[in-house]
């Protein structure tokens, strides 16, 4: 590496990191030091624009590609700029209710590396480049990571240029209005690697108490919608043993899937959070009700074994109650697996640095999985307070936002310089 | 009985009732031949003045009083018109979805026993009275059976005129605007009897072949609001063991009330018909569940037990699952025994008749179990189709309708002359 002729590495500004993150909170801001900013509304337009005038005022190459990713390149402080790059970066849309460092901190922390880097003078063989896809969260459009996976190749632009969203709006009408449907090409050229620092979302590494997770890849996820459909009944004046009650049916598979997660064991993780019932009265047996099971693992083999013995149950509790059932697919993800060599190297320079890592999955999606179809891929983890996010009270210590940045200043440089 | 003398019964006329009951229906009517009469709307105002108007071409005493209540007193065919009547009725408000029959038949089967007798020339020694009682549904104003309480001294005017409905409006406001704020005054004079004619609103008489119903009181109920609150996470990132989860709870206690229903045996009826989780998303573990619990049995005792046995339960899954509990009383009742005599002469009557008949508590609260505080009370029951009601579906037979009226006139017979 370059900057190694100086015999010390560069750190991250933390108070310019924080300013940043900030400033960007700041535009669309929630109570409790959240923000609204859903993808393609003009809270959006107005991050992005924040974003380009950064990335511009380092004089990176900025490229918008038909869908609206936004890529900058540090075309100036490579050796051999025409290489494909090393890219790093994430997503800066939120939920409806959504913190600050969801995706923003992985975006502005890689604009923090190359600011870094320039001003300590450090050149890379390749080119560094950080990028934010367009609609990560998918709380406007389905679905999510819908950038990333058309950076890849694995949906059509013009297919994510229709969608039309939860408020009836198209994405491609969207873009234009905002201005940011670009001219650069998708599927895009792959980046040399692909690193993503994000904050766990999750309670594990504060748990455990570390600073630094090596993502080892994404959970496979399943998630399926049931509805029971039963006889609505007064609830005083029908025994028991007539009673077809949807809810019931409901409570049933909500108590297996926890058994459930607890006998396959290990990285299975099982949800139920939406149950709705009608008409939802004290008094009157449910007609139908209207339930979501998430089921999450690493191991694709297990997931499938958790779906099947979840339909097994879900059919028998269903001719148990005579109701009728429906079951329909809401999301089918298989696990993802990232690199072996990033993933090690994340490790080994959290390590270097002193800071207690732990190889984790992750439990959420995030675009790096969508890169991971084209190039080598890792991610970085960072605690996130009590597990919480998608809410305003989404919070990381500073200490851990700048180790975080640190480690993908390093593990950036190294990747580059192989 | 004066009429003993003809050597036969007089019938009423099932074509006219089923009339009365279809006209009365026709002036809020519903697709599937129910009605929306809230209490005190226009529409209830239409069915009391058609009701008043069928009384007064009767020559019936119409009394409205203080609350609304209208009792149609039959001196005429009374040799002792100053002795307190024998009361038959109900009442005419409905649910929003309310079916023909709940209430309605109970009130208009009333009408053609008078319209029946004084056609046969029959004459009683005690007046009989048909009364429709303000508000019982309570599907407007809280609480129900509002009208039937004020009667017997259970709640005072004041208090009931005051009260605000679900659409703001005030019950005595609204008395005055419909012009059936009477003079009569409350609490009432005590009836010698009472005898309410009702549809099951339940599947048992159907389901065991059975067509009268001798009502030997009305269960307690014991409605509870459960409101666990826990830690929102994402689904995806929380391990199991991290995961504090009111939706977990809350299907815990769904599943518990069937076993402990089972466990009771008897009359015990336990039902959660409502669940709400919040953010109630795929994806994330609820923040908190707010869940009913509807407990009845006509056992005192044994309902209390019930009680004790969910208190127990849920203090010790919220402890499991590390959640905040706030439980609140909803409605309680004690169970009401109604008269052995009444109902030991709607059981001789009907087994008269032929028709097969069966003891059996009512599992709804009626204008009855108020009643039962000041007079000898008895309810007799037709089948529900299916057990459906407070729904456009709401259906009775044409021959139980019939078996029923004829039921109630003997039943009022007997009563007026003993």
């Amino acid at each position: 590496m370059t900057h190694a002729a100086t015999g010390t590495r560069p750190s991250i500004d933390r108070d310019r990191l924080l300013g940043r993150l900030a400033a960007l909170a700041a535009l669309s801001p929630l109570e409790g030091a959240g923000s609204c900013r859903l993808a393609l509304t003009d809270a959006d337009k107005a991050g992005r624009d924040l974003l380009c005038t950064w990335m511009t005022d380092l004089g990176l190459d900025v490229r918008i590609d038909v869908v609206g990713n936004i890529v900058g390149v540090w075309t100036a402080g490579a050796e051999r700029p025409d290489e494909a790059p090393v890219l790093c970066g994430s997503h800066i849309d939120t939920v409806a209710t959504g913190g600050r460092y969801d995706g923003a901190y992985g975006v502005l922390a890689g604009v923090e590396v190359i600011e870094t880097l320039a001003a300590a003078g450090v050149r890379t063989r390749r080119p560094l480049a950080v990028g934010a896809f367009t609609n990560e969260e998918g709380a406007r459009f389905a679905p999510d990571m819908m950038g990333s996976l058309v950076y890849v190749g694995g949906l059509s632009a013009e297919e994510a240029l229709d969608t039309v969203g939860i408020d009836g709006a198209r994405v491609g009408d969207e873009l234009a209005r905002i201005g940011y449907q670009g001219v650069w090409p998708v599927p895009a050229a792959a980046p040399h690697a692909f690193v993503e620092l994000h904050i766990e979302q999750g309670p594990v590494l504060e748990h455990e108490g570390y600073v630094i997770g090596a993502v080892t890849g994404v959970q496979g996820i399943s998630w399926q919608e049931l509805t029971f459909t039963g006889q609505s009944n007064h609830a005083g004046t029908t025994p028991m043993h007539l009673r077809r009650d949807p809810a019931y049916a409901a409570a049933r598979v909500a108590t297996f899937v926890r058994e459930l997660a607890r006998e396959l064991g290990g990285r299975q993780v099982a949800t139920v959070g939406r149950i709705l019932l009608h008409p939802n009265l004290v008094n009157v047996v449910p007609a139908w009700a209207t339930m979501t099971v998430d089921l999450r693992n690493t191991d694709a083999e297990r997931l499938r074994e958790a779906e099947a013995r979840l339909a097994a149950f879900v059919a028998t509790i269903a001719r148990e109650e005579q109701l009728s059932l429906s079951v329909r697919s809401l999301a089918r993800f298989e696990p993802v697996d990232f690199d072996e060599r990033v993933i090690a190297l994340v490790e080994s320079t959290a390590i270097r640095h002193g800071w207690p890592t732990l190889r984790l999955p992750s439990g959420a999606g995030h675009d790096a999985q969508m890169l991971a179809r084209v190039c080598p891929v890792g991610m970085i983890f960072v605690p996130s307070h009590r597990g919480i996010s998608h809410n305003p009270a989404e919070h990381t210590d500073a200490g851990h936002l700048h180790a975080g940045a640190d480690v993908l200043l390093d593990v950036l440089l190294e990747l580059a310089d192989r």
